[in-house]
């Protein structure tokens, strides 16, 4: 059978290079990972007692493809009291972790042909979704406003793709890579001219319990029509590998997400629902132990990156650190995390698959261990470099 | 927002009326429900155990897309012990259940347009991710093959749509609904059409551990390059909720598989993944234990059926009867069985959703009880309708 004959979206969608560059290191067994978006805390005792009940009292069979009816008025509660979300439970779907609720929402409110607005540097997972459904993709540079979308950059988008019919935007805050999250005001902003010309939100709200010295703002708050929200537990209780998301939006349009929802994956596993009721119950203050310790990672590590002559956007949630490669180095970001992972043993993520190829992503979900590691690493290499650099440049 | 504006293959596709009648009935606190393929045993005590470890001892982390190696090598022996099948770790995807390997590998295989044939009566979720696809379903009805598909069927699909490319069969052996188990000459016999016409197979082998008397014959065998076969732990080890399934292929279309895979969902969960090395390597033997138990209640179903008037498909495998309602009470399968739950507390499954509105399935994957008190009430609702039905035709 030809391979050419296969659907063209999948055979034209690279897979992750995120992923594939952390497993490729991985064989070496002394490197230290700063790349994936993982916490190293564990899952909660509670949370993992829960699960373990689960098992043991053999709750072991098909949940309603919506989700727990009980694990869904939790999250409604939840979510209200932490960030104002307004959404009872027939407007929530469980699913799949975040990406699936992403995979849902896209390949439902999209036809085949239109346009979706991404803001870059942005997660690479969006610009393989509308790939695969066959969606255009406009991309908008925020790196000359701070890592931030404004309603001009979008106005301008609009006018710049007369030839498109921009339906949606995919928004990320707090956002990965930068760690920018977004002020009640730049919100707000936002929303008249995505309601003027019917664009949906795509609210990717993964990161929304890590925000440091600032409050998380929801745009449902002010466009609740307009947007749908997608959520998880991954990294709220540490739960990545568990596997659970959540969607929120107005019923008749979660109705249909969750008929996609359903064929594409039946149901989010039963006992990672039950796990997922006690997280949402008595799990409120989770997050808070982690948030204290990524706050005083992050500074620590802005503080070495900076030492070192990176420029660095000052994040204000998730757990990245955005970091701009000395122009002395003379390196693009795969030239300088290969070298850093080949030589000197320390992983990170190139900003090239998140659209901006003179950045590099640390992620300081990691053990202080690990960071000192990695500063010292930076440090070094940078030095080594530089000094080649400038050897080459004298001879 | 419109919801006309939506995409229109989403809007299209129903969401499932099996799941939702079986919800629907589920309010009634005396309903017995025989509803959902849905074993009655518990997930083996030595893979809950290991599930248990995985959660105690923190592996809570993301898998790598495809699924654990450990897994992948742990299925390739698995399965090549079981049923002769030849595929080696890289040829294998961890999906979450069958539902995303089937998803994933339909969303793959085909380009928008294409025709692929569903033989009939069938598990709906096919011709939902048709739809869902943009692909063209060519149902073809095997109620007069004694349920079976034969070459001549597909050479005679062919030849009456010359307009369409078709590109893919979808073969559920054994089957659901009709419990019908192919013998190794039915499978053998269907490879040269298929090969002669570049049609794939996508086989769906999920009940291939579950035959009665006879043994599980795999397509894969006469036709390797043409073959994507779904299969996973749901009915083997009763861990249906858990939503661990398996895509097998050859490599270059199971890398593009595994693409898609890794877009809708990121990986099946990390503990799921934990408890099914050990279901596959040392749960050879925990669908032992169901199949005998099965194969008395399947006996007992369809003599019980038949002695009610019902015309009985021998079910070879899987653990459904398909039966059709006798024509005395005029009744199509959506009034019997919302005649059956709402009077007699006993829900059944349509025969409409699968494509045939003249049968009804019973699920025996139930307890004796269960199965004892839907016999007896059928059997008085057959002789009260009838009653009914010859006291109006007197009137």
């Amino acid at each position: 059978m030809e391979l050419d004959n296969i659907n063209p979206s999948v055979l034209h969608v690279k897979p992750s290079a995120m992923r594939k560059f952390d497993h490729d290191i991985s064989v070496d067994p002394d490197i230290i990972k700063l790349t994936l978006g993982e916490p190293n805390f564990d899952v909660p005792e509670h949370i993992k007692a829960a699960a373990v009940k689960a098992i043991t009292t053999n709750c072991s069979h098909y949940p309603y493809y919506w989700g727990f009816e009980e694990l869904r008025q939790a999250a409604s509660t939840y979510y209200r009291d932490k960030f104002g979300y307004h959404y009872s439970a027939d407007e929530i779907v469980v699913s799949v972790g975040a990406t699936e609720a992403l995979a849902s929402t896209v390949k439902t409110l999209f036809k085949p042909g239109d346009a979706v607005i991404i803001p870059t540097p942005a997660y690479p997972l969006y610009g393989a979704l509308l790939t695969l459904n066959q969606l255009k993709p406009i991309f908008i540079d925020t790196s000359d406003s701070g890592f931030v979308l404004t309603p001009e950059k979008v106005q301008k988008a609009i006018a710049d793709h007369p030839e498109s019919t921009i339906r949606g935007l995919i928004l990320t805050d707090p956002n990965n890579p930068t760690g920018v999250a977004y002020t009640q005001d730049q919100i707000a902003a936002l929303a008249p001219v995505l309601k003027d010309n019917h664009i949906w939100v795509i609210s990717d709200e993964i990161y929304g319990e890590l925000t440091y010295g600032q409050d998380h703002y929801t745009i449902s708050k002010y466009l609740p029509e307009q947007t749908i929200i997608t959520n998880g537990l991954s990294k709220s209780h540490a739960m990545t590998g568990w596997r659970l998301g959540l969607v929120f939006g107005p019923h008749p349009f979660i109705d249909e997400i969750a008929k996609t929802h359903q064929y594409t994956v039946t149901a989010a596993a039963s006992l990672v629902q039950y796990a997922a009721v006690e997280a949402l119950t008595h799990g409120q203050n989770d997050a808070a132990v982690m948030k204290a310790e990524y706050q005083k990672r992050r500074d620590y590590v802005v503080t070495h990156m900076t030492a070192a002559g990176f420029d660095v956007v000052h994040p204000g949630g998730a757990f990245y650190v955005f970091a701009k490669i000395p122009a002395a180095l003379h390196m693009d970001s795969w030239q300088f995390v290969k070298t850093l992972a080949k030589e000197y043993h320390i992983g990170l993520m190139p900003g090239d698959p998140f659209g901006d190829n003179d950045y590099i992503r640390i992620s300081y979900a990691a053990s202080d261990e690990a960071l000192a590691a990695a500063m010292k690493a930076i440090k070094q290499m940078v030095a080594d470099k530089s000094r080649n650099v400038s050897k080459t440049a004298e001879r």
